[in-house]
């Protein structure tokens, strides 16, 4: 399983994915699930994926052959003129990769699938973020649904939907995600640490803080543990019910 | 969809159930999905139903129908000598039901499929609690798992998990769960009010508190509320996140 969440933020995008990707519980490992490309001063691109590994890895290196192949004759995500036509190009792709191998060997149903998750900004565009299905189309975010979650998506619904806020700072944006994975972390085995984490800032037209976050990171720890007591105070606050009288 | 949960304390057993049914989202109704039998002095049982709706009325109508036989050859849950057997009979019964509509007309998989919350006490027994599986076979809770839910259970989980403490009062737990059921239905539309509840006290061995929570009820409203003014004051508290500094 994963889980990723990409924000949209009036200070720009925020994106938050794990690491860990399983095929049974006793096959797991750590891959990278966040990739970012940016030409400075021009675009700066990120894309987060979930589901058939085989599948998301061959897109992504599909991307990065041809965005470093200047003789390609199909243009690349680095020269698209806007974020719609490389939603496009990512949709095309994950598409043709899905058909090649769904209708090759093994017939499961959806085995192959993946969704994935896209945002970024080129030239005078706005920053822009998309969600991208395994049918390649897709849609886009806006400030009425102001953010995407691809994976284990229910258990860290809930905080998002109550706390997010689109004039949040960076640093209350990441704190949101970190519970929100927190949950996801302490109900799904499959969804783990290290977390990837990319800040971008809108008009910045670069990549922004590109990080990982440790399994033993003193801050995320104090946010899961400090979180469970928040929960509760927060609980106890609320105030009490009186069971009805009886008849 | 529906949402259930039965929560076992050290006082007793609580259960909250909504009553939504919905075969697309242009045909919803309302329908008791808590069902409770009682012989005061000697037993009390409580039942939650989640799935096909066909196959779980059909399910209680015969429990009820066994029961009111009294020259039926086969005992009733309301002769069982214990709670296990009680689980049992509900089992059997429900595999059987599945079993002769899975094999009739329409084959869709697992379209007649439910599950079963079961929980009460028979007797010298202790209170038990049980979820029954479409298969007829079941598990039982402890206090390591001390609650089960069945239908949409994902998001209402991570406070069920942070708060629940199995000294808390019949109050508490239902304040609990109504922040439980709060977020599952503010997250998935075929959820809803009105919520059915029945607080059982252990060693009463008869029905507890039985009441419905409507539509507008007024401490309802105010947990919903409160509850986002709270989670939003618990996340302000928690320490603020530094971004790392550029290289």
């Amino acid at each position: 399983m994963t889980y990723c969440v990409g924000l949209m933020l009036k200070k720009g995008l925020v994106f938050m994915s794990d690491t860990r990707t399983n095929s049974g519980v006793d096959n797991i490992s750590t891959f990278q699930k966040m990739f970012t490309w940016e030409v400075p001063g021009d675009r700066s691109i990120t894309l987060m994926t979930a589901g058939n590994l085989a599948t998301t890895q061959a897109v992504v290196s599909m991307l990065e052959e041809r965005s470093k192949g200047p003789g390609d004759r199909k243009p690349g995500i680095l020269e698209a003129e806007s974020m719609f036509q490389v939603a496009n190009m990512v949709g095309s792709l994950l598409k043709e990769v899905i058909a090649v191998h769904a209708n090759a060997g093994q017939r499961a149903d959806a085995v192959f699938d993946a969704t994935i998750i896209l945002g970024g900004q080129i030239g005078e565009g706005s920053p822009r973020l998309f969600m991208i299905y395994p049918e390649g189309n897709f849609i886009e975010a806006s400030f009425d649904t102001p953010f995407f979650q691809i994976g284990e998506t229910k258990y860290g619904r809930p905080i998002l939907v109550r706390a997010y806020d689109p004039d949040m700072s960076f640093e209350d944006a990441i704190k949101l995600l970190m519970v929100s994975f927190d949950s996801t972390i302490k109900a799904n085995l499959s969804v783990s640490l290290p977390l990837d984490v990319h800040a971008y800032e809108a008009g910045s037209l670069k990549n922004g803080r590109v990080f990982r976050i440790q399994q033993d990171d003193p801050y995320y720890e104090a946010v899961s543990s400090g979180w469970g007591v928040a929960l509760r105070e927060a609980f106890r606050q609320l105030p009490a019910f009186a069971l009805p009288k009886d008849d």
